[in-house]
C-alpha cells in the first residue's frame, strides 16, 4: 500500500489539508496519508526545505512525498516531480528539492505537463494529488512530464570557508519548536574542514568548545541535582539530521527561555567556527 | 472502508480529538478517520461552516462528517444527522449546515434521539461517534432519529443586492491561514447580479476592478524580477471554493503582512461591488 | 491491526512527528497511528500525564501509546514500558505515568535496555519506535528490558484534606482549549470527603456552591434568549475525565474571555472546597 506525505503552509485550520486528502482518497482508497508538516511559515522554501530534508527517508522506499509550499504555477515557478533515493517529490521548481539535491543526485526530474489547460488557484488539490496518485498506481514520470536536468537552486544553503580553512561562516536556517537554533554546517562538512582540529563555535557572543553527543550530555549527574545549574545552558549539538545546533537543555520558548529567545538568535543570523591554525 | 472526518474547535494540544478516534476505532477497526480541523475558533459556527463546505465535497461519495462546534445538548440545541449530496454530516442544530443546505437541499435531515438519557458534557465522543459507526455499518438515519423538514438557519450569510441591482454589499466570513480576505460573495451569485457589465470591489478604501484568475496573475513575469513591485500588492480572485476573496501574493502575516493585516480588513467587515448601471 | 498512538511535545511545525511516522510505517507497513497530541508545552510532565490519562481508555485495549516527553535517556531519566489496563505505554521514568498509576496499577513494567549501546538525540525515532513495533509484532515486554517495580512519582498530584475533612485544596494542573481551568480534584476523591454534605468551591475570590452536570446546564432556557447573561457566567463541572473543573459557557480566551482568563487562574494556583460540618 502506498504512502503519500504532506507537507505544506497551509495551516491547521483552513480546509486545505482536509480538502487534499479527501482528494486523494477520491482517487486512491487504500494509500496511507501521512502529515509531516502543514505549519511551514507562508512561502519560506528554506523552512519546507529543512523539514522534508530530515523527515524523508524515515519513511519506507518508493513513499511518494507532496510539498506544497508557493505552488502556484506562472512563468517562473513550474511544477515538477523527481525520484531521488528511492523516494518521489511532487513540488514546484522554486528550490525547495535543492537542498536534497546538494547530498543526494536525483535519479530523474520531470517538469509536469499533465495541467497545461488547467487554470487553478489550488495547485495542490488539483495538480500534484494527480500526479502523486497516478505514481502510486505504479506510473512512470514520463507520462506526466518531461524530463529535465536541473532544477532551480535555493540560495544561501552552503556555508563559507576561508581560503586558510581556519574559519567557517555559517547561518541559521531554522528555529525549532524548542527554540533550539540550527545552522546550516552539516557534520560530514565540519569534520572534513576540522580534520581533529580543536575549535570554537561563535554566535554573537556565545563561545562553545565543545559539541556534544546529546542535549543531557551538558549536565553533571553526579553533582546533587538542587546544587545544579546545567539546564538552562547553551550547548552545542550535532542535532539528529546532522546539522550544527546551538541549544538550551529543557527549554521553552515561553517559559524559561531558550537558545533562540535566551540568546537573541533569528534565521539568517551567522554562526562561526574557528579553527586552530595547525593541522 | 468508509471515511469518517472531523471538524471541530478541540484545538491541537487536548485530548479531545485523540479520545475522539480511540473511541472510533474501539467500534470500527476499519474505518479510515480524517482530521480536516481542530483549530475552528471555540463555538464559532461561521467558521466550521465555511471549513466545512469547501472540505467536505472532496471526499469520496459516502464519506461521514463530525463536525464537534456548541455541540453540547439543551433545548436550544439538537444534535442532528443529514445526508446531503451523497454525504452524511452529524452536528448539532445550530447553524452550521445552513451554509451547505442553502446551496444544495438535504436528502434527509434527523432529530438525533438516541440519547434521550444520556447525561454528557462530551457530546461527540458520546452521541457523535455512535451515530457516526451506525451509519459507516450501514444504519439508516431513520433508526437513530426522527426525520425533520428544515434546520437552524445562520445569519447574514447571503449577500445584500440593491433593488436596481447595481450593487452587492457583503461581508468577511473567513480569513485564511494567509491573512486573505474571504467574502459571502459567491462567483455564481455575483455573476448572476453582474450581467457581463464593468464593476469595482470596495473594501475600506481600497478598490479593485479586475477579479484574477490565480493569486500569481497580479505579476507582470515579462518584468525583469528585481523591478517589479507585484509581491504585497492587494488583488482580488474567486478562490478555489468559488468565494470572492481579497488577498496579497505572497502574503504571510507575521513577517510581510497580509491582505487582512495590510488593508485591516476583519470578519464582519463590509465588501461591497458596484456595477456601472447600463447592462 | 495494532494501534500505535503518539503525545509528545514535538510541535506541529518541526519534522519529528513525520520522521517518527515514517520511521514505524518502515517497520510496520499496516499499524494505525494517532496523533494524541504534539502541542504538549515542551517538557511539560504534568500536562502530558493529563493528556495521555484522558486519552488512552478511549483505545482498543492491546494499543501501544508513545509518550515522547523529556526522553533523552540519561543516568536519572531511563526508558521504560508498561502493561497498564491491557494497554501499552512507552516512555521515559520522568513521572509521567504516575497519574494513571495512582488509580491502576500496571500489570508490568520494564526499564528498557535494548539500547545501551546506542547514543542518540532522537530516543523517539531511535528507541520508542523499535520499542512499540516489537511489541505491535507481539512481542512480549521481557524480551527489551528488565522488569522494575516502581516508577517515578509526579509530585503535587495529589490534593490536600484537611484533617477534619472539611476541606480540600487542589491545584489547576490543565487549562484546556476553551481555557476551562482543570484541578487535580476528582470526582471519586470529592465524593469520598463530601458525604453529601453541602459544599463552596472556591478560586480566587470566585465561589460556587453547586457542581453541573454538563455545560449548559448554568443557561435557564425558559427565560427568552435576548434577556439572558448565562453565556460567560463561572460554572463548575466535573469534565468529561471526572476531574473538577472550573468553566465558562461557550468560552473563548481570544475574544469574549474565558475561565483563565477572567478569572486569573493559571497552572499550579490553588481551587478549595470547603464543606459543612456537620455529616
Amino acid at each position: 500500500m502506498a504512502i503519500i506525505t504532506l507537507t505544506t503552509d497551509f495551516g491547521e485550520k483552513d480546509h486545505f489539508s482536509g480538502a487534499t486528502k479527501g482528494a486523494i482518497y477520491s482517487e486512491l482508497p487504500d494509500v496511507k496519508i501521512v502529515d509531516i508538516s502543514h505549519c511551514v511559515l507562508p512561502f519560506s522554501i528554506p523552512e519546507a526545505a529543512y523539514i522534508i530534508q530530515n523527515a524523508y527517508n524515515s519513511f519506507p522506499k518508493g513513499t511518494i512525498h507532496i510539498i506544497g509550499i508557493d505552488s502556484e504555477l506562472n512563468p517562473e515557478n513550474k511544477h515538477i516531480a523527481l525520484k531521488l533515493d528511492d523516494h518521489y517529490f511532487v513540488c514546484a521548481n522554486n528550490g525547495i528539492m535543492s537542498m536534497i539535491c546538494s547530498e543526494i543526485a536525483p535519479e530523474k526530474i520531470v517538469e509536469i505537463n499533465i495541467h497545461d489547460r488547467i487554470q487553478t488557484s489550488f495547485p495542490v488539490l488539483d495538480v500534484f494529488v494527480k500526479v502523486a496518485c497516478h505514481i502510486a498506481r505504479g506510473g512512470t514520470l514520463d507520462v506526466i512530464g518531461k524530463t529535465i536536468d536541473k532544477i532551480k537552486p535555493i540560495k544561501n544553503i552552503v556555508p563559507y570557508v576561508n581560503e586558510e580553512k581556519t574559519q567557517i561562516i555559517g547561518s541559521v536556517i531554522y528555529i525549532d519548536n524548542y527554540g533550539n537554533v540550527v545552522t546550516n554546517i552539516k557534520r560530514d562538512f565540519f569534520e572534513t574542514i576540522q580534520k581533529g582540529r580543536s575549535f570554537e563555535v561563535s554566535a554573537r557572543n556565545y563561545k562553545f568548545k565543545k559539541i556534544h553527543q546529546k542535549y543531557s550530555d551538558v549536565v553533571n549527574f553526579e553533582t546533587p541535582e538542587e546544587k545544579r545549574h546545567d539546564e538552562g545552558r547553551g550547548l552545542v549539538v550535532f542535532n539528529s539530521g546532522g546539522f550544527l545546533e546551538i541549544a538550551v537543555y529543557k527549554s521553552n520558548s515561553t517559559t524559561v527561555g531558550s537558545a533562540s529567545s535566551l540568546m537573541g538568535l533569528g534565521i539568517m543570523d551567522a554562526v562561526s567556527v574557528n579553527f586552530t591554525k595547525a593541522y
